[in-house]
């Protein structure tokens, strides 16, 4: 060992004793005759110091340093004259008797401190310096905890980890796979798992009823922000179980992460909310339930009364916003430039002000005092607070809503990171229906079950009917953001070859790509569900983070690259002819 | 939940309790007018009665049931009449009042019993019924319980468990990486991970000084029996460490396994042998030290006694075979024939019985028999025993001893698979030089560091003084099998380049494929090293079992194929053409 202790652990009951130490040097400063060193590891930081009755050798080598220089340290705890209470170790410093250089350093490209001066291109290409920053120490700690947390959990109540392949079958349907060329197989491919959903399944036809798994899983997307390529899964499945099995179980999972990872408590059930009532009174199948600011449907209530916009739209609705009645002319056109930005494509927005003296409206002269009462009734609005109405397509309206709704909540503060409010949403459309293909894709995916008492529906040769199956699927969201989904699954193999027809695969193309699942479910197959977890974006939420970046030791960028070892790259010719391939592109 | 217990769990002191069970029919037996069916699911097996007086209904439906049927039962925990001992749920039976057909089952295509009657290839096809029989369970259990145990006992300890990634940079060098084209930069290529070695690395130059993963790597290999294209490691990594603090480290690992898997004590050291000693004594850089039968080395003694076999002969050594004296002459001759077969390459066997009425040789005409006194005492024979000899080139004879020894430990039935005998083998050769390709290559990987002591010979400019630099590197062995291994790393940038200079890299070619970690040495790295366990084997030891398959829930045969998904297979030519790609083969 190249230490007797590390950087964070020394006390004032070590005063006295000889230690050696070693890590990076983060500071070193001078002030009079004294030099003092502040020496880093992953534990913590401790102070050396040279004064001037140390030797010449001691400050000759002491000179030669510089940040993030590896060294060796020797000396003797001794008590400080001026205590550093921000610092676990700082009643201490190390007088020093030995320095030894174990490895130098080039003056890093950026600084190794809380806040860096590093842009995020140069940081990601020098991810070993920027992974020494406390920042992403402390998400990577927060993650390893919480994966040690989630097993521990798991295991403790029968379920058993296990490894599903990664090099598959390519069986495209939703997400893109990515793909892996077999040498001793010339012109076949493996694929990359999307998710174990097939294995997981198999393994509930093979008796494993409680089972999981956290794992790497990829999808050939073309990337949005803070997606990323290949991103992990916690990966659970039960078999013998119903939805309220499920959720009670996962459930108690969540809550154990919240008091052994957060220190909080959740004493009562997770609120649940169905599809249809999340879009209603939020916008949102993730509704961020931090606040209220419910969305209201005023449509019966503002019809009628000759205002054309209101009048031909198919629904009418808004939000009422606490305090916001101080909102002033040039806020309120600024909001409305917002919501007519494409990303929201909302017409235009009426406001109502109630305020202490009196109502205000855009549209006050469609409509009475009394009109302008009734909808601050009915939107539970008082004095001083503002009403945002838009008006339009029902489900477009809803959502653009919704969105005002987060945007309101993070003007107004009330989306705090370190409050945290679960909810679990259930009642997913099994289906939707596409006009570009003019057919029906699956919401969840093709193995998620419709909920028994829509089997009729589900059988009916009337797409119509079909469109209004509910799914027997669940999510699990935090604070607006979809961590957990899952569903009941298909488990009769009559029901899964229906759900292939409904998704207008031929008889061919199904048994082609499932034919081992479908043909599992002919030998006992039990009633089973499973869910899935967002692992990289539960650390971030739990980290208080929205960017699931810093929680990932060695990301990709948004092009998928990883700039760090410049992946991906060309190969050699000769790997190429292994494995019977021409490229069509020349770089 | 369709149940109320599992079917593992009742017991005497739940008689008169009404219970629901789920699971699958393993049997059905019929006596008189009772019907016995004993129901199994993960948990165990528990035995369902329907009586004479049970309802015409319940003797309808249990009629209908077959093997594999799934069901949900429900009645009364009767105490039985004739108790089964055999079984945990064996003194008890449930009087049946209701049985639900959850899922009904075809025939399947081979037993579901300890012992199947189907063959490697239909049960691989159909993996999801071979992983229902016992044997397969408690292989996934074990590994289950190894991977927890393994998992607490190195966050314990301060390690942290980080993911590292799949999708990385093809940098060809030693087996061949499996490769997937991108889409989103046409022409480029990842590559899977044969393993995260430089990740780990770069972790240790981050600071994170107690790394380890269960991982998934991938190498692309012509596979030979018991090998799989994707494996699983338990990677470890330290920093400011050396060899001992690393072999201690894993030594506690390893026992505390031993101890909460297999409730074995290894209260000693375990033992330690340089690769030196390994070739000499064991002809095996990894060898099974449960029994003795050490290879001795007779050369000096058998020379100059006019037997051209052994004059010519760079070395004669040989093991002494205890009680095998009365081998037949045809079982010699068998062994003969064994010894001489081209896997182990030996030009012919001598063998030298010690029997009771005195010393019998093939070469009694070359030697008297004070000669064969000698060499009896030098290599330990007493009488009973059987002396077999090998002569030729040094190397090739040391280790066709090896494999001799081997087999006649097997023979002899000294290999038994519930004796545990862990080995430490150290200080291994740093490179090979390849006579072919006329270049060195590393014995380890190009990250090795030599021994301190060996680093004048590393720098030298005479290729036989590099030959002789041995290692800081070190093997975990269990029972002749190497299931760990790992080294010192080089932390030097200077060195680094070094090695990549001996190993014939050009500047550019290091500098492409290795550019990141050769900059991060130059950035603080601290002195480290690690080791990697081959998980798959490690639990198949812990099982007993010779085989890796059966410890891995979805493998994949010898060619490279996964039977039950058909994969690899074709894929779309849309695909192809988004990656950019064509095959030069036609399927």
């Amino acid at each position: 060992m190249y230490r007797t202790h590390s950087c964070g652990e020394l006390r004032i009951n070590n005063v006295g004793e000889q230690v050696t130490l070693a890590g990076w040097v983060q500071r070193i400063r001078k002030m009079g005759g004294m030099s003092f060193i502040d020496l880093r590891d992953r534990y913590g930081i401790t102070q050396l110091t040279i004064d001037e009755s140390a030797s010449k050798d001691l400050n000759t080598a002491a000179e030669k340093l510089g940040r993030e220089f590896v060294i060796q340290a020797k000396g003797v705890v001794t008590e400080r004259t001026s205590k550093n209470s921000k610092l676990p170790t700082g009643d201490v410093e190390i007088k020093l008797t030995d320095i030894t250089v174990l490895n130098a350093s080039l003056v890093p490209p950026f600084t190794i401190e809380d806040e860096s001066d590093g842009g995020e291109e140069i940081r990601a290409k020098y991810r070993y310096l920027d992974l020494r920053r406390n920042p992403l120490k402390k998400a990577l700690e927060l993650r390893h905890k919480m994966a040690q947390e989630v097993r521990k959990y798991l295991d403790g109540i029968g379920f058993m980890e296990i490894e599903t392949p990664v090099l598959i079958k390519s069986t495209p349907e939703g997400a893109r796979d990515f793909v892996v060329p077999s040498r001793m197989n010339p012109g076949e491919f493996y694929a990359l798992p999307q998710s174990p959903q097939t294995f997981k399944q198999l393994l509930m036809v093979a008796g494993y009823d409680r089972y999981f798994q956290i794992v790497r899983c990829f999808r050939d997307e073309d990337l949005r922000a803070d997606r990323q390529p290949e991103f992990t899964q916690i990966d659970c499945e039960m078999a013998f179980v119903e939805r309220e099995d499920i959720l009670n179980t996962f459930e108690g999972m969540i809550k154990a992460l919240f008091k052994n990872i957060l220190n909080l408590e959740f004493n009562e059930a997770f609120p649940r909310m169905s599809y249809a009532d999340a879009m209603n009174f939020y916008g949102s199948d993730k509704p961020d339930i931090r606040f209220g600011m419910k969305i209201t449907d005023i449509t019966s209530l503002v019809q009628g009364k000759n205002f054309p916009v209101f009048d031909s739209a198919e629904y009418v609705g808004g939000i009422c916003v606490e305090g916001a009645a101080v909102y002033t002319r040039k806020q309120l056109d600024e909001l409305t430039e917002w919501v007519k930005r494409p990303q929201i494509g909302a017409k235009g927005l009426v406001y109502i002000r109630v305020a202490e003296d009196g109502i205000k409206s855009s549209v006050d002269k469609f409509y009475s005092p009394e009109d302008f009462t009734a909808i601050a009734k009915t939107m539970g609005a008082k004095v001083g607070d503002l009403i945002l109405i838009l008006a339009g397509d029902s489900k477009k309206t809803k959502e653009a809503a919704g969105t005002l709704r987060i945007e309101m909540g993070n003007r107004l503060g009330l989306r705090n990171n370190s409050v945290y409010a679960p909810l679990w949403v259930y009642d997913f459309p099994l289906l939707e229906w596409d006009e570009e293909t003019q057919r029906f894709y699956a919401m969840h995916h093709p193995f998620t079950s419709p909920k028994p008492e829509d089997m009729d529906k589900f059988n009916s040769s009337d797409k119509n009917e079909i469109a209004l199956v509910c799914a027997n699927a669940y999510d699990f969201v935090l604070n607006g953001t979809e961590i957990g989904g899952g569903s009941i699954r298909i488990h009769d193999s009559v029901v899964q070859q229906r759900m292939f027809e409904v998704l207008g695969f031929s008889a061919e193309e199904a048994a082609y790509k499932f034919d081992f699942i479908i043909n599992a479910f002919k030998y006992g197959a039990p009633p089973h569900g499973g869910i899935a977890f967002g692992f990289d974006r539960f650390c971030a939420l739990f980290g208080g983070q929205e960017t699931i970046r810093d929680y990932i030791a060695f990301p990709k960028n948004n092009a998928g690259r990883d700039v760090m070892l410049d992946a991906p790259s060309k190969i050699d010719e000769v790997q190429m002819k292994e494995l019977c391939l021409k490229s069509t592109v020349t770089l």
